[in-house]
């Protein structure tokens, strides 16, 4: 997660699935995006699918072409190790298929094909400055990987894959104001000098809705694209500037204040448009063009809101829960039964 | 500093400053309070001094009589230590001037009369929850304390005294869901086996506005009031509780999600009514009466907002910082020159 | 655990296990002083009880009379979460015992008479500096106990009572230089206000032995004197300065460097006496008086190791498992099936 | 800081200045081995200088050719923030000379040649594991670190250099039994993509005399050898294996249990020979052969202390306040006045 600056006012959210839900008419199809959703009955873990398939639908979405998973799951919130050894298993089943399939985009290039997750060399990167609490989720997640990589060096090539167990590797690379580095230059270099065949990236979110906050999970195979992924390609993380397939795993753990005033004025257009007598007026603002609705927004927020970020005061153990969750769903996709 | 429970919606706020901006036509009179503002040119601290004279004022503002003295310096929110050291100057001054006029209060009662603050016998409570960020700010200060009152066990009665310094004692009693007691319990029975005569209370406070966040602090001779003081004496930490006055210092760290809500419904209908088109809608909300607003707030929050508090992403420092600030002013205001 | 200060040479140690080893021909019988040892096959721990009878055992072991239990379970050192799960049981089931028969000796004063460790009232104090790593096992236990005093408040005396569940409190007061007051006074306050039957206090221990660093626990009916009891009663919390008996739960998680430097001269010494070539030499230094020895070590000691204690670079870790196996250890103690 | 594995016993130190004074006779010479000592009156530093001039002196020593400069200050151990400064400001001193003359030796390759090391690109790097305490030095200085790289990024090149402002970046790799890579190859990699004409490595050092921890600071020109450097080139981060020079910045934070036992043993083999009575004694230990010596110390050691570090309780103080004064000393060595 990187903050983003100031002056930038736009309420974005990480989460496709928020962007999806953003559009009006809700249940409504947007052109160029597939959208799937599904139930797991014994986890209570709730999927949705988001497939951005062309031009089209990435423009919509402002996010690039590929597919996002979310899993939902409310109870993660609470401090119940079972529930998330649960949610783990559910993480590890749907991490295993996305790489099966982004493997499978690599043949052509007759590297790591046809090879199962525990046959490939993985390098899991924890996104995030692990000195702030809620960007230190993929740090702490990092930290509770167990890398074997080392042991081929120790006990000789083919020592894991004759084991049936991925060669792992894990790095925390910082952010650019404390190493004065890109991470992708730092993932560049590392990647050339240690070859894995797959990227894992594990990053916290901004997403737009509170409720989010420490419940959701989004995998997405179209790696990282901070700042939206519009134009500024020199920051992504992808299969295209490391050379590598990168699959993302993303928890929402801050929302922008901007996000709770939006949703507000949002509900309340709403409330006035839904109430005989105050339907003229919110038929009025819904009515007025999107251009003047953001002029009236950001006439609201200022000068309180603008870029400020929050997070739930109990953020530092929602971090600690969810960083294990994830690292334990990294394991059980990767090492064999 | 305590989470106030889920079915609690009121849009509160633990500043006397902001009770008292949030009255309508903000310049004008309320009958019981007084209202007095001043800025230090050096420091470019802005002072505000909020009197509750009697029970109209304070039945008027929810909050009992007394002295609110709030400091904001917007600078706080960065990590200058040379400014830092300003501000504690400031708050020293200040929280002399408290102690003196609170201690004058106690004379009738022959204890600590005509003392000096560096005279005094003084208990600092470190009051929140230390493993939850925000709400860490009272211990984190209490930590920083240099204590002196074991000095006159092992040198005997009279030793800080003969030297002109401060008894100087710090607890940090934990919260309720984690002690199973009240503070307030804890504290009476320290007090009558330590014997101090005036405790000085530490603790994390609520705000409306995110901007005030780790920017202000509040100090009070009424002592704490958790949940607005509003019949629950049983929390209570006051001269009437504990039998010593009590002085308390606040920093706010976290506003409540409903808040933001509230203040963008304000600015809204402020917004529709000063525009020429939509001033009908404007007017009619405003129009609206207190109880129907309530409703319409209280649907637009659910079941989203509700009772949660945020804090912002970069709170740990913040709270260090401040914890240290406060602790220095202390040391300032009792130990001499 | 209360660091001793430079001038204190002596080579301590909290454990009676390892005082009663220090005594020369270790099977030995030591008057006043009785010892019983065994295994628990499953959970490969063992046993020592250490019972000093009179006040002969009691000067010849520097400890006060009472029952020391100790269990010693070398896999503690290792991050296995079923395992501690075993010693938290074991530990509870001593726990316990220890518990009744302490109650037991509470009749003639007809306070929690006859009643089941679940029926009673418990104060749980963390002793020891929550800043210090090595210092903070009592803290974090007590953080991680689930308190019930509380609800005896909101839902009315006998809450608890009435569903078998123990008044369960829990207390960090700090340590003197933190506070300028005494534990004991903190304790005696809090006890007087909130009326427990019994308290367990938490500590860290200094041992003379690293490999017991983090392998060991040790309970005792005797409660908690440091500086050895000796004299200084101002500091102890037992029976007699609380009013309540005092259950003590220690753990090791420091040595001195002097207790290093004793024993390699006194392996050096035996391992002299038991070559023929060098026996000369050692009979000879096994041969000079206790003081000579005194001064011998006191010599090689100075200056570097005097009063230094050491403790493992991954005590972080050890400290965090064993706060845990011991919180678990009282819940089990204490709640009913 | 690699912890060495439990077959390893040999008693080692990481400090050049502690291997020199290993050296039977002190003061006497070593052949191939420079040493020069000095004082700063204001400061209260001392300085050591130990060069090690050829193949012979690597050979005594069991370190590599190259100048080795330690500075000592007792009172570093204290909390003294005045002080500290002073201390950064000798470091920084000192760090400047030796960057001079690493760069010197580059001319012949024409990368930095005749440059100032504010004019420098320049690659701080944090070894050692960040979640273990005595470990982090490394890591929390980088945290520390004002880096400036990528402002150049983002302002054009040639923005620091245009202001006299080194290129500043920072990285804090973990280690292998976290990352599962050499943390020469993380930085290969990253030195290759990012392209720095000089790294300066910060790493927790193991000494033998445990009033060194805390008091040391070392800084060598021949980069980091974990291992003693002994054959293990694989491990190495030097001019040979990383491409640019390397300034290593050490600070003792561990000692060895052997190490204590060790020295014990030696202080007792002197007592006894400067004693008339166990003169004999004495003497006869110190002929025994160096093998036999440790045959005997071994015996001592085992199971005991084999491969045991030990660390003050009260690390986390040290490493902090140390790694601030390290951070600061590179600052004012590489920006200028």
């Amino acid at each position: 997660m990187e903050m983003r600056d100031p002056v930038d006012f736009q309420v974005r959210t990480d989460l496709a699935l928020e962007e999806r839900e953003s559009f009006p008419g809700d249940g409504g199809e947007i052109s160029g995006v597939s959208l799937r959703e599904w139930h797991e009955e014994k986890s209570q873990v709730k999927f949705t699918e988001v497939k951005i398939l062309d031009e089209r639908g990435a423009k919509a979405m402002g996010k690039p072409q590929g597919t996002y998973l979310t899993l939902e799951a409310g109870q993660l919130a609470k401090k119940d190790e079972d529930y998330h050894g649960e949610v783990s298993a559910e993480l590890a089943k749907q991490m295993r298929q996305l790489i099966v399939d982004l493997m499978k985009g690599e043949m052509r290039e007759e590297r790591g094909v046809g090879r199962k997750p525990e046959e490939l060399r993985i390098l899991v990167v924890g996104l995030g400055n692990p000195s702030v609490t809620p960007d230190a989720l993929g740090p702490k997640a990092v930290n509770q990987l167990q890398v074997t990589r080392h042991l081929e060096q120790q006990y000789g090539d083919g020592f894991c894959r004759g084991r049936g167990l991925p060669v792992l590797s894990g790095l925390i690379p910082g952010v650019m104001a404390q190493t004065g580095m890109e991470t992708a230059e730092i993932l560049k270099g590392v990647i050339r000098e240690t070859g894995p065949d797959l990227v894992i990236a594990i990053d916290a979110l901004a997403a737009r809705s509170i409720r989010r906050l420490g419940t959701t999970i989004q995998l997405t195979d179209t790696g990282i694209h901070p700042g939206s992924g519009v134009g500024n390609h020199r920051h992504c993380l992808t299969r295209e500037s490391l050379g590598v397939p990168v699959l993302a795993i993303g928890v929402p753990t801050v929302v922008g204040a901007a996000a709770i005033v939006h949703d507000t004025v949002d509900a309340m257009i709403g409330a006035l448009a839904g109430n005989m007598a105050t339907k003229g007026m919110g038929d009025f603002v819904q009515g007025m063009s999107s251009d003047e609705q953001y002029a009236l927004i950001r006439e609201l927020l200022e000068p309180e809101f603008g870029s400020l970020y929050v997070t739930p005061p109990d953020i530092d153990e929602k971090v600690g829960q969810l960083s294990f969750t994830i690292s334990e769903g990294i394991h059980q996709a990767v090492f064999p039964g």
